[in-house]
Order: structure tokens, then C-alpha cells, then sequence
């Protein structure tokens, strides 16, 4: 039914691994100091097969789509934000924008569905990276398929055809490849008003239980629009349970409930991991399809970092169910990769502090007593 | 008794406050959604008294001293330690100071009471700072004092005299003032076998209760060790309390229970913080010389950001205290202005979004809806 994937979970490189955690363990401080930051270097060094990691050759990609279910009031901002913001990356106003310029990383923004109005950045092009700006590009087409052309409301209609999510997947994966070989981190965000919404119907779909559990303010409904937002969830979860029997595979989630940007994403994911490049992975959305990618293959988890945990409610259970401890918990609830910008610098920390430290053999610095007990 | 500190605390600059918050809110993004990137930039314009704070000229100083007290089985690491690391920073090989050059931070290293071995850095010299290397310098007197001569154990003698702490508060302010005007964060950090007991009984001193509750593991000891590291730290709370009775007073505290490299700490903040220049608080030490600050009077809390939660477990009952939500849990239990080091990009990110990000009416976003409730 669904094309295979295209890639395959790394397996973890136990010979670096093993060297990296020895070198940790001969460094000026005491063992397991650096906590968070050592687990991350030792989990690059499993997954890039270093026993020097690095975070570094890094890019971010965001991803952004409309979502038809916005009909149904489940939003605090217009469906119009989306395209708008599209022009807003490409000046360089966005957050994602201002933190990849301070952070010095390449930011590419991918519209795989956005009906944009005149005016708007031109089919495949890009508008041109200024000094400080941010490249944006539109995926219209892969293959027969056009991305813009049918997309569902969830609660009545699936978010996309299983050929639809298939060219979404694809296209983040292409954008993974146009990135080049030797990426070591890939920053993933996304755009797309309503897409709190879809996400919470992946979540109920992939973790099961009342799918209101899973709904939260998103950009800021509250009251009766959020009491709205969540019967629309609670509906669009029971429509897809009638409509299909394989409910239980995690792409049928994803096609039925999720959205363009988000198949993207799980594509994009899919690619960077099997090239042993970790994904720092941002918020509630991007979780969602990383979460849909752990369910069909638990090891896709060993390149997954996670970078904060969102202020939707709803985050706290899925972070859970990856077994993940994010990096970050500053109350962010923005999306656009913005959490995962703000974190990256730890990964860089992490990475550099592992490598840079001296040991206490070359410091002549006096190790660990043997203390009297 | 106590010389009056060198500064007074700076009134919130309210109208800074109320025209960084209101263009806060033109932002395109949901409002609060940046959460405590959000609240930092805004802590940063009432502190420095601008619409547009700014996280940068930023400058690390990190103290050091010895700590007599661990002549009694306190610490896993021989006290020798301490010296060692002075050396360790000068060659760059350092947690701080791989972390320091990363972030382009000037890293400046002070001794106030190292019993070094020969071949160690050179009275008030400095080390010459090489390509990435740690500026180390050495002060050992402030006017009649000699800052090695008689500092105490802690159980049974007071950790300085009053002299000396007044010297060392004085040597951390002259560090500050040395970094000129104009600076806009310092980031605060120790090195000192031992000062995870003596933070404990500073910490026991002004919050009260049975001093064992401050103790932890610090660089790693347990079982038995951390039984007579309790004992240590009862045995000495109780001592100053005999013969101090005035130890209501958080500077009898420290001078009766801290360490030189804690009173230079005091000092620096209370400096750096009179200049309208925030400190960016490290972890368990450094934050009982925050908790000595703000128990002489509150408004010195206003600059203040604590970086992160250290590992230590006591560490959470004294942010609790601060009423403190640090940017980090990370599992760190290093010091060195490790945690705040690392933290610290995260002030630029609060600051570069607030600067940077369009405006709704700037970048032509539509705003949100007025929904239908």
C-alpha cells in the first residue's frame, strides 16, 4: 500500500561508541559532570561512527503547508498567516530567520502546499538569499502528483491521498539530498496554521485514547474554540477509524490525519538518519512525525535528538512515549524549528567540549581520590 | 561591622519595560509564544534601561580558592585539584574554557586563594593569553590582607576573617570594574575543591533547617563520605552559630561559612549588577553567593538570570528560594561556569528575536482573529 521507505535506520556504531565513552571518562572533570551534554556526545559518536562527533557541517530545513481543517475554526489566526510568513522568512523577520543567522546555519524553507496569493515566492525558485535572509522554495509537483490539489478538512476527508503523502515524503527526502553528503545535524521545523490540530489527530491516532487529550491552545484558542478544536479532533480520529481498517500503520496516520508539511518532515528524517546525520527534532508538530517514524521502526529513534518541550500540553505525553528528555523547557509554543535553533548551540557545546577538553593526563591534573568509606 | 557593599541595586527601568513588552507584542508570532526567551529580553530592558537590550559585550570571570575544610574527607578529589585546573584553564584545556572560546567570550580565571605549587602562574601576571588560551590571573593581597593567610576549616574556625572577605568582595568588584563600561552580561563561574560543602553551610546559614539537607554529592562522594560530609556540615553551621550571634546577617554567613572564591563572587555581582549589567548566575556555588545577595535585599535579584539547575539536589530548594526558573536542567554538576557558559546563548537568542523579528505591520502578516466564542 505504501511505497517503501526510502532509507534504513542506522545501526549504532558500537567501536566509537565505546571510544567515544572511554575519552569522556579521561576528561578534566568528574565522571558523568557534563550530564546531558556527555549523552549527547556519545550519542553522535554511535550515530556519525566518531569518536569525535560533530555538530557541524548543520542545516535547517522548515517545511510548510495549509491545512483545510483551519475551515473549521480551529485557529486563532488566519489561514492567510501562512503564505504571509512565507514572505516573512524570505526577508529575514521570522524567528527561524533571526536564530539561523545568529547561529550561522543555512535555513531553507519549503512550501509543500501554501496557497499563496500574487506575489509570493515563484514555483521551485527561491526567492534570492540576500544578506541575512532565509531561502524559500516551493515544491509544487513530484512526480503526477500536485501537492496543492486536494488536500482534506480531516474531519470529512483524509489530509492527503496516499499518493499525495508519498510525494510529500519524497520531497523532504529530495531536500535532505540537495543538502549534500557530510550534513551532520538537520534542524527540521515547520509552518502551517491548524497544524496543532493535525498533529493532536497523529498523536490520538499513533498513541490511542480520547484524541481531546492530545489538544491544546496551539497559537492560542481557548474556551469554546479549543472545546471546538477538540471535538473536530475527536471527530476527524473517528472518521479515519471507520474509514480505515489499518489505522495501526503509522503512514496511514500520517496520510489521513497529518498534513503535507509533516509527511515532508517524516521524509525528510527518514533520509537524513539513514545517513547516520542526526535530526535535532523542534516541537509538538515535528514530533508527530517523529514519533510515526519510531512507531514503524524503533531504532530511527537512535538519530533523533530532541530539542525542548513545547508549552502545548499535550508534548509532555509524546516526549514520553519516545522516551526522550529534551534539551529545552522554556515554555516556546512558536514551531517554525524555533526550539530546535534555540538548542542547537548545546549539541555544538556538546561536541566541542567532548573534543577540546584536555585529560587529565595531558593537564597533569590529580585524578579521583581513592577515598577512605 | 560589615563595610558597606560597593553599589546599591538598580531601580527596573519601567519605561524600558513597557516599550520592550508593547513591541514584544507586534512580533510575528502568537504573543508569549517565545515564552522565556520573552520574559529574558524583557528582565534585559528593565535592567538596562533600553527597549532594545543586548546580550553582548558579555565576559566570563570565573574565582578559584582552596578550601581548607577538606582536610576532613569532603570532597573526591585532593585539593590539589584546584591548583592544577588554574593551569588547565591557562592551556585552554578546560571545560569553561573550550566553552569560552566557542561562544567568543573573554575568559578570565582569578585566583583568590591557591596554595600553588611552583611552576603555576605568577603573582597578578596573568598567564599570556595564546590563541584560545584562558587569561589566569593571581591576587593575593588587597591592602593589609593576604588572602592565603588563615582561612579556616569551617568547623572549627570561621572560613575568613571579616578582613578577609571584605578583601575578597573588593577583588571580585575590581575584576568587574577592570572589564571597563559597557558590558552587558557577566557570567559568573568558581573553581575550588571543597566549595560544594562550603556552599552548603552558606546555603544552611540562610535558609535554616537541618544543614544535611544542603549537602550532595558535589564532584561525586557517597555512602559513608557523604554521611561525614553531612557532619561536616552540621558540625560547622553549629560552630557559627555558637559563636556568632549575629549570623542573621547572609555577610556573617559567608565570611563564617562560605570561601574567598564565593565572597569575590558577592562582590562581582554586586558591581557588575549596580552597573546595570546582568549576571548570569551558574549553579549550586555560585548561587548561594545570589541567595547572600538577595537576603541583604531583594531588588538585587532583578540582575539576575540563573543559568541552570545544577544536579546537585540541594540546588532546587535554593532556585525555589531565588524564586528562580533557570533556562537549563542538564544534568551538569561541573561548576566553572560550565552551566552558564552553555546557557548563554540562549540571552543572545532573547535578545538578537527582540531586536530582529519583524513586526506584524512590517512584514504585512495578518494578526490574529477575533474569533467567534
Amino acid at each position: 500500500m505504501f511505497e517503501a521507505l526510502p532509507g534504513c535506520p542506522p545501526d549504532r556504531d558500537e567501536v566509537a561508541l565505546r571510544r567515544a565513552a572511554a575519552r569522556q571518562d579521561t576528561l578534566t572533570k568528574p565522571r558523568g559532570s557534563l550530564g546531558a551534554l556527555e549523552r549527547v556526545a556519545l550519542q553522535l559518536a554511535g550515530l556519525q561512527g566518531r569518536e569525535l562527533p560533530a555538530a557541524r557541517p548543520a542545516a535547517a530545513l522548515i517545511f510548510a503547508a495549509d491545512h483545510p481543517v483551519v475551515r473549521h475554526g480551529v485557529s486563532a489566526y488566519p489561514a492567510a498567516v501562512t503564505a504571509a510568513m512565507l514572505s516573512n522568512f524570505a526577508g529575514g523577520g521570522a524567528a527561524a530567520s533571526v536564530l539561523a543567522r545568529l547561529h550561522r546555519l543555512p535555513l531553507r524553507v519549503i512550501d509543500v502546499g501554501v496557497d499563496a496569493a500574487p506575489g509570493e515566492p515563484r514555483d521551485d525558485a527561491g526567492a534570492a538569499p540576500g544578506a541575512g535572509a532565509t531561502e524559500v522554495a516551493r515544491v509544487r509537483r513530484r512526480g503526477d502528483v500536485d501537492l496543492r490539489d486536494g488536500a482534506g478538512d480531516l474531519l470529512h476527508r483524509d489530509a492527503m491521498t496516499p499518493a499525495m503523502h508519498a510525494a510529500a515524503q519524497r520531497a523532504g527526502a529530495d531536500e535532505v539530498d540537495a543538502l549534500g553528503p557530510g550534513l551532520r545535524v538537520l534542524v527540521l521545523g515547520e509552518m502551517g496554521i491548524g497544524n496543532t490540530t493535525a498533529a493532536a489527530a497523529v498523536y490520538a491516532g499513533l498513541l490511542g485514547g480520547d484524541p481531546a487529550q492530545y489538544v491544546g491552545p496551539g497559537t492560542g484558542v481557548h474556551g469554546d474554540a479549543l472545546a471546538r478544536k477538540q471535538d473536530v479532533v475527536r471527530g476527524a480520529v473517528a472518521r479515519a477509524r471507520r474509514e480505515h481498517a489499518d489505522l495501526d500503520d503509522p503512514r496511514r496516520v500520517l496520510q489521513a490525519l497529518g498534513g503535507r508539511e509533516i509527511s515532508a518532515i517524516f521524509g525528510a528524517m527518514v533520509r537524513a538518519i539513514s545517513g547516520r546525520c542526526a535530526v535535532l527534532v523542534d516541537g509538538f508538530i515535528v514530533g508527530a512525525a517523529a514519533l510515526a517514524l519510531c512507531r514503524i521502526d524503533p531504532r530511527w529513534r537512535e538519530g533523533m535528538i530532541f530539542a525542548h518541550r513545547s508549552a502545548e500540553p499535550a508534548h509532555l505525553r509524546a516526549l514520553q512515549a519516545l522516551d526522550a528528555a529534551p534539551l529545552l523547557d522554556l515554555d516556546l509554543r512558536l514551531g517554525e524549528a524555533s526550539g530546535a535553533l534555540t538548542a542547537f548551540p548545546i549539541l555544538e557545546a556538546a561536541c566541542v567540549l567532548h573534543a577540546e577538553m584536555a585529560t587529565f593526563a595531558a593537564a597533569g591534573v590529580p585524578g579521583r581520590e581513592d577515598m577512605p568509606v
